[in-house]
């Protein structure tokens, strides 16, 4: 007998991104494909310390059962770090610890989507967004971005042809997949539309820190307007992606909500987890680290574009992120994206087709590129190939 | 401007033993109500020596992204100690690793249910199952159960007044709340009943290996019959609780469901927890642990039912459990758990009233008491302090 499934599971897919990861676990590939953070500025051995120390303290209590919201010590810590930088004011009460910021996006599609509400996002937009909002079924609604993030007349455009304008999913900070940053005065004009139309905004921020030029623009959550703003935030990208260890700020109503749904779907993140992250904080600089990783990132993000200038062909070009791990690329019309990693996987290259980013398909011709990954002469190797591969399709097209 | 939150979230509220936990972390209270291991069984010296091999051997990897599936040495590992202890075939290819069972709970609601679908369940059931299954709201059908499991004619009769019969959540081993083991019979005549009717029966099975007396009977998943079984397992009673790291096994066709669904909610479980449970499983002698775990639990349920039999007054009941954490308590018609609860309190006793365990309500007489987290001595005390508060309860209704 067939088990029957639910209708969620009809728009549902693998990412393309996790299938990828299986493929360039290889040592010989150079992969531009995953989002992954550089493994050798992990820190092992702090983190032995850290961990030796745990077990000694607190041992009983770090491996036992622990309340849905999380640590309180961590909480408080995280609220801090975060008021320091992004000019906030959250209170450790309207933290949640979560298992890494993608069940911060699956527990806010629990939240707040019925089906056929609808999400509104940049386009394009975080794949991970797409799959966990995807379970509860919504209508996405794609607003078009330029280099300063949304267009505002185009966010009015798609809330006036919505039905029930649920959320606003934005990552306003070196976006996953284009690398770009919303200006300030964006930022604003969103925000009061959010507010305006009743639209609760989920701030995904998990690059924020990772700024190579200038300075971060502040966090939507930290603006005034009365919008209600749900921020994602995560120690992914600034510690390590390994112990899934992520957080939300909500406001109280809203803080609740998430609780009892996050109760329900794991009782609580990783208690040893958290008493190591905190130990680590408290013992460690992280921003020291976190400098360390920037230093690391901007030098390989420089490759990469130097690299691309060299060996790209006319006719493609890409955005030049200030911050993050991606940048996107546009081929000519009609070069295939999905062609062109089929021939860079036989030279061993890999990166993500874009067309996975934007909820409603299309747009065949773009490619995310990682540059965190790979150490740099891998890079400018890596992107020698690809460049060859394109230089052959857009032969191929042109003749 | 107030947030519209999803339909889903009307029937959900937050776990009373979850609540419940808070109040119990102070050290004065004698507490038999979470469900919380003996956190001085925990193996903390063996894991200090786990985790500084671990990020020796083998740090980058184990703190990067992994696959959702798991690590494929965890779960190698896993499906082997299981097909040794419960008579299963499982492959590795079909565990799945999860954040905690209650994940692989929540997961299943995710494939499977649709609105106003039915989950049969025994009554009473599992709190976090309940919970876990609410968000996906489907319509909870109680089976009543006896000491030998659920009842097959009362199964044939509650799937006959079904119109969208689809999960059969089961915890056929020392369940979570009342103790009870099924019998090989039962086991048998439900599985049948399950595949003639086309039900995906979800075996949640924390505790089988915590037998106390005699030998734990075969796992659903074991027998013979063609009903569709999802097997759910944890580390959680067996090793500790607070790395959140369980499992699911399942055939091919669903398990390919289960990880995209589990992809989308947190793309994987840590992968540090995962490398540093595999390397215990290597290194140190889990059987050996799991025997030491038996046997202090055995002298506290030993300890509770003899308290039971001299405190309690005339007219209540309990169950006498060969295995796991807890047992349920009934007390006579008219008398409230829930007042007995607050009394309790007051004299530093905590245990769950046995009303949130029927996903339909009522059933106010009836309580749920954990041996597995106090010492012999504080449960003799303990059970003292309540018979006092229930002889007082049962005087006065009789008055």
């Amino acid at each position: 007998m067939t088990a029957s499934f639910a209708r969620r599971l009809n728009g549902m897919k693998a990412s393309e991104i996790r299938e990828l990861l299986k493929i360039t676990q290889q040592p010989e590939v150079i992969s531009f494909g995953g989002g992954l953070p550089a493994p050798e500025l992990f820190p092992i051995e702090d983190l032995k310390v850290v961990m030796a120390d745990v077990l000694d303290r607190e041992g009983p209590r770090a491996l036992q059962y622990s309340t849905t919201e999380g640590h309180p010590g961590l909480r408080e810590a995280i609220a801090r770090h975060l008021n320091s930088k992004l000019g906030t004011a959250f209170e450790a009460s309207g933290i949640l610890i979560t298992s890494g910021s993608q069940q911060g996006l699956d527990l806010s599609g629990k939240v707040f989507l019925d089906d056929d509400d609808e999400v509104l996002c940049e386009s394009p937009t975080y794949l991970g967004a797409i799959n966990a909002f995807r379970a509860y079924r919504p209508r996405f609604v794609e607003v078009p971005t330029d280099d300063d993030g949304m267009v505002p007349a185009e966010l009015d455009r798609a809330i006036a042809g919505c039905r029930r304008p649920k959320l606003l999913y934005v990552v306003p900070n070196f976006q996953n997949p284009t690398g770009r940053t919303w200006s300030l005065e964006r930022r604003h004009a969103v925000l009061d539309a959010a507010a305006r139309h009743g639209l609760v905004v989920i701030e995904d921020d998990p690059y924020g820190q990772l700024c190579y030029e200038g300075t971060t623009p502040p966090a939507l959550a930290s603006l005034p307007g009365g919008a209600t703003v749900i921020y994602l935030g995560t120690f992914s990208k600034i510690f390590c992606p390994g112990m899934r260890v992520g957080w939300l700020a909500a406001p109280p109503e809203i803080y609740e909500k998430y609780t009892l749904v996050k109760q329900g779907a794991d009782l609580h993140t990783s208690t040893l987890a958290q008493h190591q992250i905190l130990a680590y904080l408290e013992r460690f600089d992280i921003d020291a680290s976190i400098a360390r990783i920037r230093e690391v990132y901007r030098r390989r993000r420089d490759a990469m574009l130097r690299a691309l200038e060299s060996e790209f062909p006319p006719g493609v070009s890409w955005t030049r992120p200030r911050g993050g791990l991606f940048l996107w690329a546009t081929l000519p019309e009609g070069v295939s994206a999905r062609e062109a990693l089929a021939r860079a996987l036989e030279q061993n290259v890999a990166f993500v087709p874009g067309s996975s980013f934007f909820p409603n398909g299309g747009h065949e011709n773009t490619m995310r590129l990682n540059f965190s990954n790979m150490p740099e002469e891998r890079i400018a190797e890596g992107i020698a190939r690809l460049g060859a591969v394109l230089r052959e399709l857009c032969a191929g097209r042109a003749g």
